[in-house]
């Protein structure tokens, strides 16, 4: 059986075909955020600190730490990027005990992760490329720790997933070369948008089930892409991270966290409060009317990916007596509702 | 490639790998609902007709109708639930224009509804048991309709996956004897709850394969038990639809609608709202107030497992070009946020 051993100073998370499904913070990242880039170029790490333990609190038993910003006062990656890196896994493994997920394009930068990381952190990532493959699988072995294996290579992205299968056993082989058993390669077999192509959830449940029956490798996946470009996306999402996970998929980068409700939505609804005649206290603050108009919260909790992963969990048998199912919904508010018999009826049994 | 037809008077449904998913409302069933049960007895079918409505507007695409009431005047279901059947589909097909599933366990009731439902109805049900095999076979024969094949027998219902999966070929094979093709047949595998059998969520996954690729079958199951008795139903039904449908079932018996919200609760909630100093207007509708405080609504609407299999069928490419899920959403409270840009971001696009 296929086991991925992580670790932190203390703690091993264990990737696994019978292992509950291993969530991998992706918050941790300046990509697509120009606020957190430029905190972090001012050497504010609040938000950092903040995702950290919010990610840790809703579920995420690894966390990816990305530095990837460009700096405006140097824009060259190669000598900004691997201080930074090592600056925020000191910081993040100094808040939360949880392996970490190093996750960088600059190899300066995942050696100085390796070098600051405690336990045995996982290298985000390795490709089919040439270059990459002679760059990072050296690290890899050097380390001894497993690494991310993503499924394109010098030709790009194939649409093909027979050909992206083909890339993935290349990796596999060329590692073992360097003495990297496939136990310790996740392969992510890309998640196109379904929106570009219809066939992107097919593609990824059929290349799962085939990485991990011919090839016995675990598997990885950036989930949220599956849905970019559509509405409701957390809808799709909700949906797609069950059926990969029941296709053999065994962890995901994604993000735990639903987003507070912001003060831009918070001034609409009291807009749409008074219009309907409703005459609020003036000492009302904004967790209190968020909550009590079903909005959700303004602080950081779990998204509803982390139900449909816990609950998948449950149904693959790897939550034992739903231990985990119960105590995550005692603990929240439709679990509450749940456990005071005030929950809504799920469905009758069909017979009996 | 396995095609299970069903008709209504003008409308055919198909049951197929390459189909979006079957959803078989559950609604019209007195089975475990005392006060229809009354309804029925009484002559009342007033709950009929707006489960019938409610059912299809949530997206049902064929109605289970069951006439399963014991009679406090007569207790003897073989005379009383024939004529009844009869009632109960003349009056639905009166109503919606999609196939029926003629649900019962007593012969007569079965050629009652057969008799009277337009169009190609599914039986529901025979099982393995010698009886119900002798009697309920030669009525699919003769009238040529397809029928739900329950994996148990005689000896009852075995935990042993195997044993049902035997179950489900002997069915498969008596009914060829009767001159019955495998894709009229459509195997309940018989969904365990979860909460009782640890492992209910891998055999139905594991059986659903089974029974696709080794006996080309259509298959169906009472979704909602593999939550019974637990938190949260919802949220276990919601990743059991989509890991269950990855798996390769094609269809569920299920409830397609959410609860309304009730006078219970409304009267909580305002009560929680004047405590918390909030004034509301003396002429404020139950639904308005409703939907504000984000309860849900008074109406029927479809439940979040309808959600699940839309975005299900996206993935599985059993919705060209995403337009059932874009109009389901455009439609829906979600949906409108994100339409109209304001929806919570789904996550980021990982790379590029």
């Amino acid at each position: 059986m296929t086991r991925t051993v992580l670790e932190s100073q203390t703690k091993a998370v264990t990737i696994g075909f019978d292992e509950p499904f291993c969530v991998i913070g992706e918050r941790i990242n300046p990509t697509g955020r120009k606020k957190l880039a430029a905190e972090l170029e001012a050497g504010d790490f609040s938000t950092v600190e903040r995702d950290a333990v919010a990610q840790v609190a809703a579920g995420a038993t690894v966390l990816d730490v990305n530095a990837g910003v460009v700096f405006n006062t140097n824009p060259d990656p190669n000598e900004t990027e691997p201080p930074l890196m090592r600056r925020m896994i000191e910081l993040v493994q100094g808040l939360v005990d949880v392996p970490l997920c190093i996750d960088s394009s600059v190899p300066g930068a995942l050696e100085a992760g390796l070098a600051a990381a405690n336990g045995r952190p996982l290298v985000n990532s390795v490709t089919g490329e040439e270059e990459r493959l002679e760059r990072v699988l050296p690290l890899v072995k050097k380390y001894n720790v497993p690494v991310v294996a993503i499924s394109n290579d010098d030709t790009g992205i194939s649409e093909d997933p027979d050909v992206r299968f083909a890339v993935a056993r290349k990796i596999v082989e060329r590692a073992a070369d360097f003495g990297i058993p496939a136990h310790d390669i996740v392969v992510d077999p890309l998640v196109m948008p379904i929106g570009a192509m219809a066939t992107a959830g097919l593609q990824v449940f059929t290349l799962v089930r085939r990485l991990r029956e011919e090839l016995g490798v675990n598997t990885t996946c950036g989930a949220s892409n599956i849905s970019f470009g559509l509405p409701n996306r957390h809808g799709i999402n909700n949906a797609f991270l069950p059926m990969a996970y029941a296709s053999g998929m065994t962890s995901a980068i994604m993000n735990p966290l639903a987003l507070p409700v912001n003060q831009t939505k918070i001034a609409e609804k009291k807009a749409e409060v008074l219009a309907k005649g409703v005459i609020l206290p003036g000492d009302m603050d904004d967790e209190t009317f968020v909550q009590l108009f079903g909005m959700g919260s303004t602080k950081y909790r779990p998204g509803k990916e982390m139900e449909a992963i816990r609950a998948a969990n449950l149904l693959l048998n790897n939550d034992p007596h739903g231990s985990d199912w119960i105590a995550f919904n005692t603990a929240s508010a439709t679990g509450a509702e749940a456990a005071s018999g005030r929950g809504r009826r799920g469905g009758r049994r069909r017979r009996g």
